[in-house]
């Protein structure tokens, strides 16, 4: 298959360029335009201090259309003021008038990088137009526009997913950003996903959602809910289906779905800033889910454990007392550790295991850690992507403004 | 003033030898007696793993009164079942009978190092009637107990204050570890803190809990709440004072007792791992306590933060949207930053700062980062101490145990 990219999508062009915001010269202004208006949800970030994009986004969106997205790299227009809304909203007016669009509520904004700093609007003004001129359904334009919407982040993430409703071919493709500031809350980073699926406004909301909870909000780098997450999805209707409401077609959607935003979670993990390895974080036997969901989250966030890995040091009591701090209820003495398929801990105990099988467990590039909380056979599960902690990452961290 | 160490308080003897347990050969077994039986008071972790020595302790505690505390290092007899309970209280029987004690629950045993290992019980019990043979009321005895319960600490944590109580000169003086696995809960990392005053039971008790909230459970070098933290004060009257019970003298004890806790908990957070600055995180003008304390938190243990800082990196978006994230309810347009005496964002904008100054404000030894959530003026206020992130904190973390 060719075009494995966003704009393999029918009737949907894409296109990035560098208008002069990131020094290094990659590109940092993109868009994607639908060739008709789409049916569309977005989520977004649960942080109270959130960019000027994603006040200018949350009002365009309840109309539940939309036609193309803007989007910057390089500054977030975040804790800008009334200044920066207005630049958002100029971003949408210009995009708007240069596309023949009237209803400005159809384009949604965003923007990613550093916070605390006003948009360079000079450069923004001079690019849209040179960015809608560069709109294509080519598989470059596709590349492009995954790459324009990147900051740290070392290599783009694409996935794509077909399935056939109602004798029709449907495409899902999407891209996302991720890197550093990664600790999604109900939406995430910036994420695009186009579909040419025609679907129900109402079912597309509720799968959505239902999707970005199994998988978006299960990544974490750096536990640091971003202002600017934002994940878009648009549905244009061209694969002239029978519009989605219910049941199997929903259900086989909802799947496809699920795993275009599963492949771009586990990519947000695996180029982590400073990863080296994607890490899972299992966490079973939990009283219930919000128990459940502690455990995992503490594992994945403590700095202790993700050093642990990225030295692939067997040192499991980081994470048996990681889940014992998170709030989590526990029962040490029926709780177990794995690390991928060996037990080192169970009932209260160490097993009597070789360490060296568990040290090769860690150097692996996926590693799989299992924390069993014992509360409950099976008891509730929750699973968690991360990646390693690594000097990389304070290289990259301690001077990226500068 | 020749001897500041916790030897200088009256009727008080410490050791600290080599047994054996750490393979450096530093001194991984201490012992600090009081003369004659002491009112005491602990506090210990809130994980939900801990310890056998902390099992152990929370028994022998509840008598209110200690005479000696037996402290290992280099392995912390975490996650190791009813063999390491028994082993804890084994270090208690020969302790008592060492030092011809009749009452067992007067011995408070503890252990720090490496989890889920068994305590190499040859060696330490070898090893406790040699360093019960070695105890000193003398300096170098004072510096050597300070030595022998540290672990990855590159220096050794001691605090005195002295203060007259009804005509009688009143001593306290302790010492801690720290470095690693540091976020203490309702208690700390082990930190012993000795006095002569006389003080009634329940006024220990009260006034311990108050300066422990102030002080150690204000510290975080990387948000994981050890499995092993305890708090022991132990008072053993031979000051000669009256008891104090109430009013100015239990203010007076109160501030002094302050003092040291708060000089103990700063140099924790100094001596991080890793850790090339002391970091004050302060928050204002939150909606309530509770918010003012996950404000300071999420700032304190986000990685994006303590990069900045260690980088000198003038980059304080990470410290609002940390506040952002944290649960505290905020008011973006009235919430202002500053690092250092500088007001970086206020009232929802940047202000006309030079960057430059900022940036010579994040490169001292000393940073304090100030948040105010503007909910409330002047609102509640909470403080936390911590550190920068930096590559030598991987580069420990990431082979601990091998």
């Amino acid at each position: 298959m060719a075009n494995t990219t966003i704009t393999s999508v029918k009737g949907f062009r894409a296109a990035a360029i560098h208008c002069g915001i990131k020094k290094n010269g990659k590109p940092d202004l993109a868009a994607l335009v639908s060739d008709v208006p789409a049916t569309a949800a977005a989520v977004f970030t649960t942080n109270k201090v959130v960019g000027a994009p994603i006040l200018v986004g949350r009002e365009h969106i309840k109309s539940g259309i939309l036609r193309a997205c803007i989007i910057n790299s390089g500054c977030s227009n975040v804790c800008t003021g009334k200044r920066g809304v207005d630049d958002a909203f100029e971003m949408c007016e210009i995009s708007a008038a240069t596309l023949g669009e009237s209803n400005l509520t159809r384009i949604l904004p965003s923007s990613t990088g550093v916070i605390g700093r006003f948009l360079p609007m000079d450069k923004i003004r001079a690019g849209i137009p040179q960015v809608i001129a560069a709109l294509s359904n080519s598989e470059e334009a596709g590349h492009a526009f995954s790459h324009g919407i990147l900051t740290t982040d070392l290599v783009p993430k694409t996935a794509r997913e077909t399935v056939t409703i109602n004798g029709k071919k449907v495409t899902i493709a999407g891209c996302c950003k991720g890197s550093g500031m990664i600790a999604p809350n109900m939406a995430t980073m910036l994420a695009f996903v186009a579909t040419d699926a025609a679907i129900d406004r109402t079912a597309l909301r509720t799968v959505m959602s239902d999707v970005t909870n199994g998988t978006f909000n299960c990544v974490t780098v750096d536990q640091h809910t971003s202002t600017s997450d934002t994940f878009a999805l648009l549905a244009n209707g061209l694969a002239g289906n029978k519009t989605i409401r219910s049941g199997g077609d929903l259900n086989k959607f909802a799947q496809a779905l699920y795993n275009v935003c599963d492949s771009l979670a586990q990519q947000i993990a695996r180029d982590g800033e400073g990863a080296t390895k994607l890490v899972t974080v299992l966490v079973t036997g939990a009283a219930n889910d919000s128990d459940a969901k502690k455990g995992a989250e503490a594992i994945a966030n403590s700095a202790l454990c993700k050093t642990a890995i990225h030295g692939g040091d067997p040192n499991w009591g980081r994470f048996v007392s990681a889940a014992g701090y998170s709030g989590a209820a526990m029962n040490v003495e029926k709780s177990a550790c794995k690390v991928g398929k060996i037990t080192v801990f169970k009932n209260g105990r160490p097993t009597d295991i070789d360490l060296k099988g568990v040290e090769h467990a860690m150097k692996q590039k996926d590693v799989l850690i299992t924390v069993d909380l014992g509360m409950k056979k099976p008891g509730a599960v929750y699973r968690v992507y991360t990646c390693d902690l690594s000097r990389e990452y304070i290289a990259i961290n301690a001077d990226y403004t500068t």
